[in-house]
């Protein structure tokens, strides 16, 4: 501990102090500049002996901050610590006069801003991991107005990719005996299927459902990303069965001890602070794996996924064309918006696969895959319950014991994984597009 | 799961069955080309989708290769994933002509070697960080030789320093109720007093002792440095005392209920794959938080560490001066290797802070801390136990309240982690030397 | 394993082809006999050898049973296991002629029903515990209609005093990060203020709140009973500002690191089949010690508990007497029933301590009402908030460091403990009585 | 809390200077003087309310008693809470008068010793059970000097077998994970086959062993039984092989992988103070489910049990007839004392069965003689290794899936049963004796 810590301790009652009346000019200013010392002066700190504390008196100070200056502070991480240009220069000489492996290496060091040295550091306090993911989160909002916090955004990003690192995360299972603080969680980051209060929470961790989340150790409250899953027997042919409410545990435990099929019927993404950063893909093959050990007798496991843009893409293409899927539509869209939709007759089913074939085709019409099984048609951005088309077929079925070819498994893991970071946003009042899906 | 991992989940069976034909070239050669051919696919898969598949396969090829094969993939790491030199080249030029943040950071994003994204991705497998933790010990042996080894390791310490960042570390007391697969890592990785099996270990886990240790995530078993304490009444004058063994626990617990100061009688690192990422100094920080915390009547926390390369130091100076402490360092010489080494007497006693000087000195004559204290003559390097000088006061002593000034605290600081990160080395056979050493 | 349960293990699977057909005379009547062969045949066993296994069919025998033929066999129970009576008369004339304390042994072995022995037997398997605690529950409503099931219920009271002796009870403290499997039960269980759904237990949870309970290891999931705690600055006078909600923790965290006085606003018993084993008493002894450990500038440990008794107590005694306080109660009534009560005046204030001495005063033998039963200044039957009178001083206040003298304990405690199991009945609808209640 | 209870507190502080002082005739006389008047108030105190208060102060006092004191206390707990004569008699001639469900009843509370609940209030302190067990421990060592002990010996062994019902027990692991303070347990406790020190304790829990304990919720460090399993291929004819060290992890790993056999090798009762509460029974039946659904190839259950009293018994046999095993038992004796004992060749191999057929007929009631003691083939008493008959089939061996007949079954637990309580004591240095053992 140095004495310029133990100043700012002394300054700590001051800063308690400030709390309440953090709406004084001058305290605020005051305060948005120590901030910019006590980040400067944490990346200078020799031999990182004091980093830990200084980097809790900043994240002290950052927390009482008002929302501009705040936004101040975050331009100046953008801005007041990129790599020493004349280190830079004189590296990419070098480089350019000989290539070899090592001028590379020096030139990467001497680009390498101290921006993300600085963050690092500013990980040490307890809760750092918290209020960095938080920050990006504020940032997010921010990035087209001030262009200039990308380099911020994007180095925080870059730092995430690593320390969420899917060697670091925890899949847990989340039942009825998870702590009230992590199921409250649930409900609020639910983005596919809204869950309405504590008893449809309970209704989701019935013994014929699973729920599984990854955790990082860092945010040991706060999931990252969950699915839910329902154990039924057959192929679920919508999702509205799988949501209703029934509070008898032992009929519940009794499906499930009969099922033959799970069905991943929701994902979410929880935290807006970590978007780029894929979890979905590691979530959804390692539940498979728990549920395998857990019920050996399962043997499909499928998706009730929507198709993000689909709807919009639809609409366009059968506006377009004579397609003879425009009668299907027409009549699909009538039972738009009700829960009640009528179930389409046989005849008619025989257009299903045709319908999954041009939700495939919406992706990029020109590589249709051969074998594809794929669908749903809800009118996710507006979050109604409009299961469309109660499709015989789940969007994605395969057997237990087939190996997915390549095709298969990425279109099929890139819709998990899109919808997931899909509706994150639309969830939270965001527009919901389409068109940052990218197939994999 | 595409269908590359199922054709490698068949291939599994033969690996299984190679373990024990090791020995036979063509087997051995076909896994190093079957470990380069997937670490290569495992950085191309797109989308990361079966990253944590394939990385799980190379872990297990890279089990069964034989030393050289290893060292040999090791190089292959080294030097076929460096970054594109026409893009690099490209990035450069631009920045050049234009120093901006933005060409800095697309120069940076041009120079991240792909090594690194491919060590990330071999994190991404069960065990993946404990192997790449073992890898660089392995590397550590081999860097003088093989200087091409330098980016790999220096990749490696890049990560690591990332990835056992102070915000990620756990800290757990270590005591008689911990997991014996815990335990017996304290005795292999003591490196400062040697640990003579279970029983003596029970000693230093006594109810007037304290042990602590960082933990990581992802290496729930080992400990990667941990620090001893043993509660005392008044301050130790030697380390020999603490060391002796007795059983009754009563007596313990009394000694512990009085006890004014603690003592951090030892120190170690116990990663050597970690070998550059600082510890030391947030363990000891943190440790005495936590007995603040428990012991509310400690008023002293102390050290009793040699300084390393003191006595080599002491000894040459002495030589070639007619310093007034050589007397007193022949006396010493006289009880060198004895447990029973007498007492110097008062007046010599006051001959102590000059040693203390010299001690300091001996790092850097010319800059002297004032206000120093600190001692230790032990000969570490040799293992021997020796405490030359029982020092009346131990090598760093400050109340609980005071808070060090910048220089107290940097030296006392770097005394306790040079030593830790010091010792393991010559506690594994290897040349230990003062010379890495560096006061912060 | 004898052929015995060999031959149990192959009925079983009729046991679950029975459970859907439970409603046919014949099948029932079969599971009857067959339940009192079982219980029968776990007495009988030799060595115990394979109690648990013959006491869990025998429960999953009692778990398909309709109620009338449960009632059966706890009549069978209560009947069929008496001790043999010609021992017993052996050894009660064997005492006569010689009243040794060997003969008394010998006549209280020969006295000890097997009744007993076989519910201790039936406690091994697996729920056993959960089973019995639930058959005495089940029992306690019949006890009426039929006397001879008091012999059972004696011997279920004896055995679960000592089963959940104090010595076995864990106290943990309950908070937002216990499982909802756990928190539900508060809502269900809470006796005294009624817990209106999830955001009003998260209240009673806030940081300026304390929640403990009592469990037995054998009961992992299920409360016995559990005291709510407000932690505020000066005494409450009131219990309705307590059960405000507030969503703001930073603000309830303030409250409680200013807080001088923890008031025992709530405790309620949860099981009706533990009747008459007192749990109370220790609970909040321990609490008080817990809460002195977390926080050492509590001062004063308060309750706000009803006086049973004491307002029948209060309008008889005020109706035969010229009392002084015959006007003020006058003007209690007068507000009762409703929230707004409004706040008696200082000048009446001053007969606070005089109703509290009267409170007091209702617990002198020779005025003691013979049938204690409802409950004091709130009419608790109705479960309406109407605390008539917003005491200014709690019914129990006493400083920390105070030790009470035996009467103020005896009648602190009396309080606290009546009423946590007085109400338990009344709130599940039963007839709330004082019988069982002893003032101490 | 009563003054009562302030004044003990009070004297607590005396209580610690005497421990030092516990010699001097006078202190220890007060301190047993004040251990007895304890004991009368706690039985006394109305309402259990201080119970728990003064439970605590009677053991804190017991435990600074001299040994003759504590055995003075002894007597006089056995002594001095006898029922009540008067009450007693009376009751018994109402029973005689008419002896009914509820005389029995009236009777039986006439007759429950108020010493028993006595040390139900005893066990009401933190470490109460504890220090109950260990109290019985220490007396068993005095019935024969002391008859009167006899009544305090069976009350406790009454509250044992109700406390340690096996609804109540937990089974856990234990493996190198476990805590040191339980791994050394199992050096101290281990009956059968001597662990000799940590390395070979490591060998025990290795990859291919399996251990598993019976613990309570109030002795959460003690084990009170403990088994150790072996996993093989095949039936093993020895126990030695299974006692070799073996450091190598992945060899036992993939032994386990292979192995269709689990032999019961050792079992071992730890606490001398439950002595005739059984858990062997339960233990051993709920590891060979816990070994079934971790190990799906398991199909075989052996011990390797020495038979108590058989090789007495047989020596006495074969020399009182002219039985076909004579001169086989006489190659036995040869090899008897030496670890290399020859196998016994295939001719003789044929007579093994024979002999085992022996085994189960010494357990004919009409040759059971009557003080079976020591143990069968090996000479456990002296603890030496020395299986004289490496038998080709295992004392007890039956396929997983066959279900023993009722005397296979009471002769195995039995036998696994018997030795465990068998050799506890003789370990421990006392008699060994056969008394408490009886065949089922």
């Amino acid at each position: 501990m140095t004495s310029h810590v133990v100043k700012t301790r002394l300054e700590r009652s001051n800063t308690s102090g400030l709390r309440n009346e953090a709406g004084r000019p001058t305290a605020a200013v005051n305060q948005l500049s120590r901030a910019k010392k006590l980040a400067k002066s944490l990346l200078s700190e020799r031999g990182e002996a004091s980093g830990a504390i200084v980097a809790r008196e900043l994240h002290e100070v950052l927390r009482i901050l008002v929302a501009e200056d705040r936004s101040n502070f975050q331009r100046f991480l953008a801005t007041d610590f990129a790599p020493d240009a004349t280190i830079v220069c004189a590296a990419a000489e070098t480089y350019l006069s000989d290539p070899s492996a090592e001028a590379a290496a020096l030139l990467a060091q001497a680009t390498d801003p101290p921006r993300q040295e600085l963050l690092r550091r500013m990980n040490m306090a307890p809760g750092g991991t918290s209020a960095l993911v938080a920050m990006r989160k504020e940032i997010a909002g921010r990035l087209r107005d001030a262009p200039t916090l990308r380099l911020l955004d994007s180095d925080l990003k870059h730092l995430f990719a690593s320390w969420f690192n899917r060697g670091f995360l925890q899949l847990r299972r989340i039942d009825w005996q998870s702590p009230a603080a992590i199921l409250e969680k649930l409900i609020a980051y639910e983005a596919v299927h809204e869950i309405h209060g504590w008893d449809d929470l309970r209704r989701r961790l019935a013994p014929d459902r699973r729920c599984f989340a990854f955790f990082h150790p860092a945010l040991p409250d706060d999931p990252l990303i969950f699915v839910e899953v329902a154990l039924v027997e057959g192929l679920a042919g919508a999702v509205q069965p799988l949501l209703v409410q029934d509070s008898d545990d032992d009929a519940a435990r009794n499906r499930a001890a009969r099922a033959d099929t799970a069905i991943f019927y929701s994902i979410s993404n929880c935290q807006v602070g970590l978007r780029g950063i894929s979890f979905g893909n590691f979530l959804i093959k390692q539940v498979v794996e728990e549920l395998k050990n857990e019920l050996q007798h399962l043997t499909r496991f499928s998706t009730l996924s929507p198709v993000p843009g689909f709807r919009r893409w639809l609409t366009k293409r059968l506006a377009s064309t004579s397609d003879p899927a425009a009668a299907l539509l027409a009549r699909i869209e009538t039972g738009a918006g009700r829960l009640d939709t009528p179930k389409i007759d046989d005849s008619e089913t025989s257009n299903g696969p045709y319908l999954m074939r041009l939700a495939c085709g919406c992706r990029n019409p020109s590589s249709l895959p051969r074998r594809t099984s794929l669908a749903a048609l809800r009118d996710q951005t507006r979050k109604r319950i409009a299961l469309v088309h109660p499709l015989a077929a789940p969007s994605w079925t395969a057997p237990a014991n087939h190996h997915l070819n390549p095709t298969e498994s990425r279109f099929a893991l890139g819709l998990n994984e899109s919808f997931a970071t899909h509706y994150l946003l639309s969830r939270h009042g965001r527009h919901s597009c389409g068109e940052e899906f990218s197939w994999p």
